[in-house]
């Protein structure tokens, strides 16, 4: 466990901490870029483009230079689905890689896109293994392309793309990667893992303010990319094109949202880059994880499968818990968690990205202990069924 | 003309009017408010959602109650597509109303959609009359939808949209109206002028920074219109199916953008709504106008034709005269103008709108004056052609 020197500085106005993954905490100083106004079309905020694109692409290490970086308005959804339809052909057929809701969410995608697909569902959070995948490529050579899930936010876990992709590659198939709320704080690295893009948005990680996402791809797939989106807004090799020839984004770029997000970048080189992130998300995670259990409190996933990103938690099977009061009483004493996703037990989650550092984490476990003893909970313990379900992973 | 009593201030940080037409020079205050984070699922920013989308159905008037109001992620463009691709059906066919840049992008997103459609094109201004309209629905029964543009952004002209709706819905069509740079300051209610649905975006005549658009369209098309669109991230029924559901938008908000967003809709009633910002944007063209023609300027378009959002004027015709220098001796003053967009004649706009006022609007001609001078332009006069060329539309 890192220890932090400086203590990270609390909100300044004094808003709740978002122990959410994404919008997060972000710096003071990133908001403040945003007050003043650019013109999008101007030199001025052609070089921050510029900028931001380089600095997106070092974090990808040795082998970069065969990346390029494009920047995509929206949500990190629209990212996953512009990448998704211009970087598949029309008659492509793709393997979805679910646990969860965002790999349900990337299927889902590719229906509304009329493209051929195939689920593998592994539920709520088993993660989806090498052997799986080479299997299923075996058996269906008309899969062109594999989609994985970095960190399935949903539940936490971080999936196991280095065998994923040796599976996809040994098999003569391309994989992308949804690496939303992963890249920034964990190495993804094509000399490492090998995949064709990723996608991750500047609203997690990197610490940013939502407003828009981005595509790190192969330079070779997005010159293939020409004539595969059926979205104009979307097309990434159309906002790839149009901006390495004018240095500009094709429509309105959100210029604020820009200017905060280079701050951020900054402020992430100044961290030690992806490695020193890394190191404070793994530094909240193990003090937010210690605590809680201290509590009674139970971790869905085995200490091998937590990420740095956000833990799920099984809520106390205790009558006296809800979870509607559990989170206003912990948003009255200002820190905003988030519900759980999974489907078989009830649960919560907790985010460990954002401006904050252990401190802060120890402060979430004081808070939830008192709120426990606030509402009467006595026994923080899951119901059985919960730890049943666990064991599957263990299995 | 109006008097502004108080004068707008100056951007605080001392940076250049942006006269261009979005993203434009926003209030101060406007991006102060974007200085703390808002956690997207919790309560607090769920009803600055709701806010938001009442007070921009109130700009509609009387008949207001049949509407509803989808904010949609991304720059105004993802808007314009969004309601294409949703509002109308896979089988339709649309005519699109061009007279210029905007309407040649609704027809290449069509394009892109794979929607059936046919393209009035009037060149670079000339404005599609209601007459032309009927004739085209009477010949095609086909026909389904007409897509106008409100206000041309690529010359400045006002589009007659009132006769439009008459053709339209004398023949039984529907009308969506890209209502991109002028809602908010030109009246549009459908007690007046019938329409299907209009989309904007925050960085309009609203006066907010980019991130996001809105649909405001009838209740009776937003629920006719599940399973119509192809992309999931752009799906208005969905993202308005969800939002009533659960007041949140489907995926991550750019919640620094709405913050900021409603702060400046509530300087936009304060102002007196949209009678009150159109007469502050009408008094700046006004002034524009005179003082650039008392330079010599010629603006492309007869009175009646402009708009008070953004002007074009014709590039002087002397030899000394070079936009790029124009531009950046303009930018050294503070002052961010917009390169032209005919293809026929050099030209260059100038943007009414944003916070600026006569006085602004004043320093903008003295600004060209001067610059004219720096330049050893000494005729300001456009060249015969572009003479010819404006005859075109009055006649
Ligand atoms: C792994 C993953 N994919 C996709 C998304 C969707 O991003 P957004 O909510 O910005 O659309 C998220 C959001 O948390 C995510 O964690
Ligand atoms: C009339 C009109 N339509 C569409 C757009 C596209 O908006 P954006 O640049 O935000 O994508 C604009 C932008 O100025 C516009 O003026």
């Amino acid at each position: 466990m890192t220890s932090q020197k400086t203590p990270i500085a609390p909100p300044k106005l004094g808003e709740p901490y978002l122990l959410t993954p994404g919008p997060l905490t972000t710096a003071y100083e990133t908001k403040e870029a945003m007050l003043r106004d650019w013109g999008s079309w101007d030199g001025d905020f052609r070089a921050m483009t510029a900028e931001m694109r380089t600095r997106l692409l070092d974090m990808l290490g040795p082998g970069k230079e065969e990346f390029d970086c494009v920047p995509m308005q929206g949500s990190g959804t629209f990212a996953v689905e512009a990448m998704l339809g211009s970087l598949t052909a029309r008659d492509s057929k793709i393997l979805v890689l679910a646990n969860g809701a965002y790999g349900q969410r990337s299927a889902k995608t590719l229906a509304y896109l009329g493209r051929d697909h195939v689920v593998l569902d592994k539920g709520d959070y088993l993660p989806p293994r090498g052997d799986e995948v080479a299997q299923i490529l075996a058996d269906d050579p008309a899969i062109t392309h594999v989609v994985a899930i970095h960190c399935e936010t949903s539940s936490g876990i971080l999936n196991p793309v280095g065998e994923i992709s040796d599976a996809v590659y040994a098999a003569g198939r391309k994989l992308l990667i949804d690496s939303m709320s992963a890249f920034g704080a964990i190495e993804l690295r094509p000399s490492e893992v090998r995949f064709e893009a990723l996608v991750s948005s500047a609203n997690k990680c990197i610490e940013g303010v939502p407003g828009f996402g981005f595509v790190l791809a192969r330079k070779s797939e997005l010159e293939a990319a020409k004539g595969n989106c059926q979205s104009l807004s979307l097309d990434v090799h159309d906002q790839w094109a149009h901006m390495e020839k004018t240095g500009q984004w094709r429509f309105t770029p959100p210029t604020h949202a820009v200017a905060a997000f280079l701050t951020a970048l900054r402020a992430h080189e100044a961290e030690g880059g992806v490695a020193g992130r890394g190191g404070r998300y793994t530094a909240n995670r193990d003090t937010l994880v210690a605590g809680m259990r201290d509590i009674g409190l139970e971790t869905l996933l085995q200490d091998r499968w937590l990420s740095p990103i956000i833990v799920t938690f099984f809520c106390p099977d205790d009558p006296k818990f809800s979870f509607d009061r559990f989170y206003d009483l912990m948003k009255a004493k200002n820190f905003i968690i988030y519900p759980g996703k999974l489907t078989i037990v009830d649960s919560f989650r907790v985010g460990c990205i954002g401006q904050m550092d252990e401190h802060v984490m120890r402060q979430v476990v004081e808070a939830t202990r008192e709120t426990l003893n606030e509402m009467g909970v006595t026994n923080a313990a899951p119901p059985e069924i919960a730890i049943k379900e666990r064991a599957k992973l263990a299995a």
